[in-house]
């Protein structure tokens, strides 16, 4: 089968890899039908991480389950399924507390030594326990309508979790620092999903403001720094938001990300900190802020949001502005890369 | 009158000071009945905060109301009044919320510039918004109930708040790093106040541990670092504590308090992290912890806990091993300082 290979920095190409195969009772094969690049894969492609020559990519997918081990209960081959971007054993105490990337038993597709979602098939281990069936689901569903599902394998739920995090509830004021699919998705998930009573969203290119405007953002901040501080207070009386998702992990975006918490308010953060490794502690003393920083237990989310996608309420699907054979992927790469587009699908 | 004065490091004298006097129309002067040494009081006596020869100090004391200004509406000529060890205008924004650290008028008692309480007398600013009078209370009343009320000006106050910003609601399982009178208090609220089910308290002095018992720690953990984690980790079968309130500051304390949260958990910070300036995001991260960390707005707990000290269902007093008289300032001072005590109250 065909799947995509990390080479080196800047460098990935689709080749020739063993099919996978079952190797645990567990276990299921699932024949991608829709996969992404994500953001995060773009830091072994920039060089900031290291990661294996011939090491397979991609942690985001959908996909026809092929085959079953025969200990697998919950699926049917035929079904179209998502896989939440890192998997886990289901039966821990983690894992039964919706903690799933706490699971000692957890890891990652595309991680180096597992199937990655950027190929023609993946081995899922614990498959009864991460993969969701799609109610009436198949390959040949509308293109748009994949799309929404794929984006539940990591930036839909990945965003919710940092609304979450952030603390907001029902009718509470949020605002989003990143722009990038995860932030696009934050707004969704706290307009549509949790029914904020207002979103700010901090964007600086227009492409995706418009995005965030059709995700349901009430103000957009264009600007950065002091200056997008400055027009977070003018929106909020001078207070600043009590309720901050910050889903970028770059220093700026930490600052900006606290400096327009309302003090007492807190910062749910997804944004993986590796140009950020601390934050200091005496603003948030003075301030009484809080922060959460997780990295999303994405199939805690996936069942609910599968039903409002599938009602309706929610269509994420616009994140993806750009859909390339799977053959392509190193143009998917370089079109993120360059950001070229918010986030590129590929189609096997 | 009298008062406590700072010359340098680890020299504290009482000498004379002009009486306070009426300032602005909402001002009140407080007659000080008791007073006390915080553990922050020893950072400029240990050299590890400047502040200027001949300041006043300390910022917790209770006492009786002497002459109250012009606008002063709530309040009473000879009623015993507590006192938050900050002070806040009352009627700002923050203020309305309860987040009294966050109002734009707010002041420290003791803070260069200010009255501190280890004197005779103190002007309070804004005094209808911050003294809270003590039904039936007067300065007869008994040794240990004027100190459960002194505790209440800060360290019951502040361990409450990092019980409350760890998350723990009834029920829940608390750990409390530090056995400094605010480490105790926490243990007290999170037990008798919030109603825990079980209170870890980390302690390495038999006689604090014995407070922390009477104050309600289910369990003691007197090792530390990697020793204590293994034992808090025994005690949880392996999964470590869900709420943690650090009550210290040091970076040590933090490290702990950060091994021996359960994964999704929470750190409640009260520890003013001077030698603690920051912490790593990317453990948070991979553990979905989340960390407050706020200088307590104690005038929000002051009216609650009051209720608690005088129906007996709370006794913080204990917290209090020595009494010594105002003009001995100095040697409670250095009573706190070489851990001979864990909190000198003073008598005018």
């Amino acid at each position: 089968m065909r799947a995509a290979l990390y080479l080196d920095a800047g460098n990935v190409i689709v080749d020739d890899v063993p099919d996978p195969a079952i190797t645990a009772p567990t276990d299921a094969i699932v024949r991608v039908v829709r996969a992404c690049v994500c953001g995060s894969d773009l830091w072994a492609y920039r060089d900031t991480f290291k990661r294996p020559a011939r090491s397979r990519l991609g942690h985001e997918f959908i996909g026809i389950v092929e085959e079953l081990g025969s200990d697998v209960r919950d699926l049917a081959v035929g079904q179209l399924v998502i896989a939440p971007f890192s998997y886990a054993d289901g039966t821990c105490p983690a894992c039964k507390e919706g903690l799933y990337t706490s699971c000692p038993n957890d890891g990652t597709f595309g991680a180096p030594g597992n199937d990655g979602g950027q190929g023609e098939a993946v081995r899922v281990p614990y498959a009864d326990a991460n993969l969701v069936a799609v109610p009436d689901g198949g390959a040949d569903l509308p293109d748009a309508t994949l799309l929404s599902l794929l984006a539940l394998t990591d930036v839909m739920a990945t965003g919710m979790h940092g609304v979450e995090m952030s603390g907001a509830t029902e009718g509470s004021t949020v605002a989003v620092v990143g722009d990038g699919a995860v932030g696009l998705c934050a707004v969704l998930g706290a307009k549509r999903v949790l029914g904020a009573e207002r979103v700010i969203l901090l964007s600086s290119h227009a492409d995706r403001q418009a995005v965030g405007r059709a995700f349901g953002a009430d103000d957009i901040v264009a600007t950065r720094g002091d200056e997008a501080l400055e027009e977070v207070r003018a929106l909020t009386e001078g207070f600043g938001v009590r309720h901050v998702v910050e889903a970028v992990g770059t220093p700026s975006a930490w600052e900006t990300a606290l400096a327009i918490t309302r003090d007492g308010g807190q910062v749910g953060a997804v944004g993986v900190p590796h140009t950020t490794p601390t934050i200091e502690l005496k603003p948030l003393l003075i301030r009484n802020l809080g922060v959460r920083v997780g990295i999303a237990p994405v199939r805690k989310y996936i069942p609910d949001l599968l039903t409002r996608v599938q009602d309706g309420s929610i269509d994420p699907a616009p994140v993806f502005d750009l859909t390339l054979p799977l053959e392509q992927t190193a143009d998917a790469y370089a079109a993120m890369d360059k950001r070229e587009a918010i986030k590129v699908a590929l189609v096997p």
